[in-house]
């Protein structure tokens, strides 16, 4: 059977507007499942996740009680990849009873030397006004898609999965995995140990390390949008159809794309096809189904 | 290889006294690794652990911001899995760096018509004095262990583990698995479909049920003390060293152990022999190596 790679958005969990409820979140997730389960007749499929809204909220309230210690960020990834795990291997096992799904607790290896230490770049958590940014002390944070304020984080490169080999193995013995949740929990190598660091891994970046590690020629990014956009949101804003990875990266140079949301999705999706993968897909969870068939969504090859 | 079961308590990551911060956790877990790490030349070690101390901090985060809401305790549990799992695979890892230890998100199905909803039992989080327990507006809550306060959620028998499977095969490729955290998610079931509930499934009797599944003829039960007492911090409070179930059974009729917790590691362990086990453990972590040579502890035989 055909593997395929769907990364889903943290926003797929929780969509613009919402808070966050966990009723919120379920119904979300389970229409997702929905979705996912089809696709599981013609495809094997391997699921990775964003953490970003949860991991935000997650930041917020580890930090709003002065009596109990937060954790660190690299801690608070762990904890939304057993989080968001539990929400995708309960509802998806709802759907497909027979089907074990497993989630893996992923370390990514990153590069201590990592020039995003210094650059935060990452938005994480829900949009705020300058006014609560201010009350919570956030110290890093950016204008985010004209919807308001977001703390930022570093963002580092992915190097290398821990945990690859045992996924690979779940793969081939036929389960659903669930792993690399919010991009993987950053670890740096200090001499022969490693160490968890204070970020956020781009999880299209993950699942881009994740696909070529295993040889996965397909990988569908879902989002909040049916198609990347030029010009996204302005009135001469364009649809990307089928796009060329070449044409890809001339726009890229001319920073068409949103740096926090949609420009790593884009240098996702090149470094895919250039280290082996044929096809990837960057459309909504509603049109995934209609994407695969090449009849909706921002479509990218060779 | 022998293979030996290690039931980690949630305190051998936040020791009586401290309040949980992430350098506290790490020093803590950094020593549980040596001594497990030292196990592993003679057996095949298999994790469990629990989530007491972790989940009622976690409870309380996110119960202070108004703005962000709360989720679930399954959904804590799950939070808790993560973030545990996350220190013990990267410490032990940071030792043994030619061993793959893997965390599995694990849920456990437990009866919707056990008694335990009606009857909170299962004491989490920090020790408080009774004004704070009152200010945090805790509904349910016992004096525990003569430290103070806690909060209390109901305590559900374990079923039936769900990723059980996946759980075994990993240990027969020779891995070492941390599963089961804290107890394991509570989920029920509602026709054909999976349902999380709040509950905290005591870690010990959880890491039983997984032990005789597995067929683990050995446990081990760290806890904050060397050996189970009886009249418990009082003049005449008496080691239990080498005990039989019988023994230990009267001794239960009698109340003899605190029932948040003593008295269910001890029911846990009566259930693992009667099983098929053939000795459980009861010990501290300092304590564990001389324990397995049967030199301290409180030896439990059939």
């Amino acid at each position: 059977m055909k593997k395929i790679l769907i990364a889903l958005g943290g926003n797929a969990l929780i969509k613009q507007g919402q808070t966050g409820y966990f009723e919120e979140q379920l119904k979300n997730i389970n229409s997702a499942a929905k979705k996912i389960a089809e696709l599981t007749k013609k495809y094997q499929v391997v699921l990775t996740h964003g953490n970003g809204p949860q991991v935000g909220n997650l930041e917020i309230q580890m930090s709003c009680n002065d009596e109990i210690p937060k954790m660190p960020l690299d801690v608070e990834d762990a904890m939304t990849q057993g989080q968001i795990g539990y929400f995708i291997q309960k509802s998806l096992r709802n759907i497909l009873p027979k089907k074990e799904i497993i989630t893996i607790i992923t370390e990514i290896e990153v590069n201590k030397k990592d020039k995003a230490f210094n650059n935060p770049t990452k938005p994480i958590g829900s949009f705020y006004s300058k006014e609560i940014i201010k009350k919570m002390k956030i110290k890093n944070f950016i204008e985010d898609s004209g919807r308001g304020y977001r703390k930022i984080v570093p963002s580092p490169e992915p190097k290398k999965i821990i945990q690859l080999k045992t996924i690979k193995e779940l793969i081939e013995k036929g389960k659903i995995v669930v792993s690399c949740g919010g991009g993987g929990i950053p670890v740096i190598k200090q001499g022969k140990k490693y160490k968890g660091v204070e970020a956020v891994i781009d999880k299209d970046k993950a699942s881009v390390l994740l696909a070529n590690s295993l040889n996965i020629k397909e990988i569908v990014i879902l989002t909040d949008v049916e198609f990347v956009f030029l010009n996204y949101k302005k009135e001469n804003q364009k649809k990307l159809k089928k796009i060329k990875i070449n044409e890809l990266k001339k726009l890229l140079k001319k920073n068409e794309f949103g740096k926090g949301s949609m420009k790593p999705k884009i240098e996702a999706c090149i470094n895919f096809i250039e280290k082996g993968g044929k096809k990837a897909v960057i459309t909504s969870l509603n049109k995934l189904i209609p994407a695969l068939k090449g009849k909706t969504g921002t479509q990218i090859t060779k």
